[in-house]
């Protein structure tokens, strides 16, 4: 194992889509723990859509990254030193540490996972931020009510898939939109969706439309572009709209024009923008509500497994561009056998 | 007086913006009412950008006005004759009578003012719908705070005029938009508002940021567009959006593309379609608050009379294109004295 720390740093900010020549590493000794800092050996890293964002020059929701400093990004990790009485070594911790093999991080921003009652892996997706999101958007804004129709874009991905089944088990009809016909295939299948349209199809809405024949009561958002105006057009009066991300358009540099809104007015359609960390309560409730459902498989995952935290910049322009298969993970290290 | 009652009805679908030629007025006998029915004879007629999407072929959020059938509009009348015990001729009522000089109406369907409480115009202006629109809009979708900035655009209108000063009065530094200097000026010197700027100038969005120096908190749209596109720009980070009309897109044939909602995702924008007369209770709560507020003054509004039932056409044309100053209503027959 080595010494070194190695670290994946921005080098210049990507134009269009993201690709390793953007990035670098940087190898530095691996630190020891200060008084209530602890040191972890990252396992598992997360891939998510958001990180786009972060690689602009002008601030979104959250700072950007500036050249030369380390990729955020959700893992999970072990620790190998503690400055804390809470964590031992040994430990399973996630957090915020970024693409990095290795980190020193402040004990109060680590949370402690156990060994044995899920994948350590599953706590960076359908157990951890991305179910998270699905749970908040589903319950807080679209809140589907049986016999309702429910759609949901990027429906094989980590929030997508979630959100379904969630509204699956409130009693909508579910409709997924994926790319191609074995994600479609998956998210009718394994994840029970009513039904599932093709986002590639040269007939996205009239295919929508049959999928939908009674309209769309809730639309989970994460596609944006020709996605969301298919749905748009379905929208029955009194829809609500939970706007969670528009993958569609984070590589773009000049943002295309949107929907005209004057459906809105008659239809009184409720939109809502909102990111799952405003509220990390909603993180702990979910967590506890599915991690039985883990168990007894009655929520269902699927992770896109790529090994090497070099691989991570790759990995990043491939969700952007819908070339993963569910929630997509950098495997770091081995887990301790 | 006339003994017959004079309907305008629509003749053809407007194309575009509506004219006298889309109309014809067809004269009737005065009918006699039957048991829980009352004839009234019409003294106010309100003329709203609303009914401009009644003359669309498309079923909207109510149903199309069809060929051959009186438009419809809110109105002021007085009895004439009543089969209904609880009103006698000489009351004063208001309810969705259409653009006629007299109706025969379900007793349930109308509503008596009193005399004296306030000028009988104003149940169609400040205490009818659009005065309760604007209650409805500011305090349950923008709910301005101390401190916050509310943008309204149609600010010289009988809903943003009414808009404004509620959010005046919840603490909120308040900026209208509005066409023209004339309507500017007013919106600032009478009704109070912190700034107002002109739609129609070359440079909308750079005054509208110099307008709102700290942003947009809430915005309550009533006009869509390139006004829509400035404000938007400047919405702050979970801005409530109530939208109540895009009157600049009323006439068009074709809808133009809207705005790239990324940015909802991010700051998480609320936006909220809604409708009045979903909550008729909230017209009457707002009824009772706002008589008062004319009484003494405090509540101030302003009225754009066109005289006889043959203008309303022209009238709704010019509503749709901002040459009204203030609410526009038609004077369809002098008050008894």
């Amino acid at each position: 194992m080595s010494e070194l720390c190695r670290s994946v740093v921005l080098k210049q900010r990507p134009k269009g889509e993201p690709s390793a020549a953007d990035f670098e590493i940087v190898e530095t000794p691996i630190p020891s723990p200060h008084a209530e800092q602890v040191v972890t050996r990252t396992l598992w890293l997360s891939i998510d859509p958001y990180m786009r964002g972060r690689l602009r020059e002008e601030q979104t929701y959250a700072v950007a990254i500036q050249i030369g400093e380390v990729m955020t990004g959700e893992t999970v990790g072990e620790v190998i030193a503690s400055g804390d009485p809470a964590f031992e070594v040994g430990d399973i911790v996630v957090g915020s540490r970024g693409w990095q093999t290795h980190s020193v991080s402040p004990a109060r921003q680590l949370t402690k996972i156990p060994r044995g009652a899920a994948p350590l892996s599953a706590y960076l997706g359908v157990l951890g931020m991305p179910g998270a999101t699905a749970y908040a958007g589903v319950t807080e804004i679209c809140k589907p009510k049986p016999g309702e129709t429910f759609v949901v874009s990027a429906a094989s991905g980590a929030v997508g898939s979630v959100a379904g089944q969630i509204a699956k088990r409130a009693g909508a009809r579910v409709v997924g939109i994926a790319g191609g016909a074995e994600k479609c295939l998956w998210v009718q299948d394994s994840l029970g969706f009513d039904d599932c349209v093709d986002h590639r199809s040269m007939d996205l809405r009239r295919e929508l439309q049959a999928a939908c024949p009674n309209g769309v009561d809730g639309y989970f958002e994460n596609v944006g572009g020709a996605v969301q105006a298919a749905v748009f057009d379905l929208l029955n009066p009194f829809a609500r709209v939970a706007m969670c991300g528009m993958v569609s358009q984070y590589n773009a540099t000049v943002m295309p024009p949107g929907p005209n809104l004057g459906f809105v007015v008659g239809k009184r359609i409720h939109i809502q923008g909102f990111i799952v960390s405003d509220r990390p309560e909603r993180l702990t409730e979910w967590r506890a509500m599915a991690e039985p459902l883990i168990a007894d498989g009655s929520l269902v995952y699927r992770e896109d497994v790529v090994d090497g935290l070099e691989n991570a910049p790759d990995a990043l322009a491939g969700i952007l561009d819908g070339r993963n298969f569910g929630k997509l993970l950098v495997r770091v290290a081995q887990e301790a056998g």
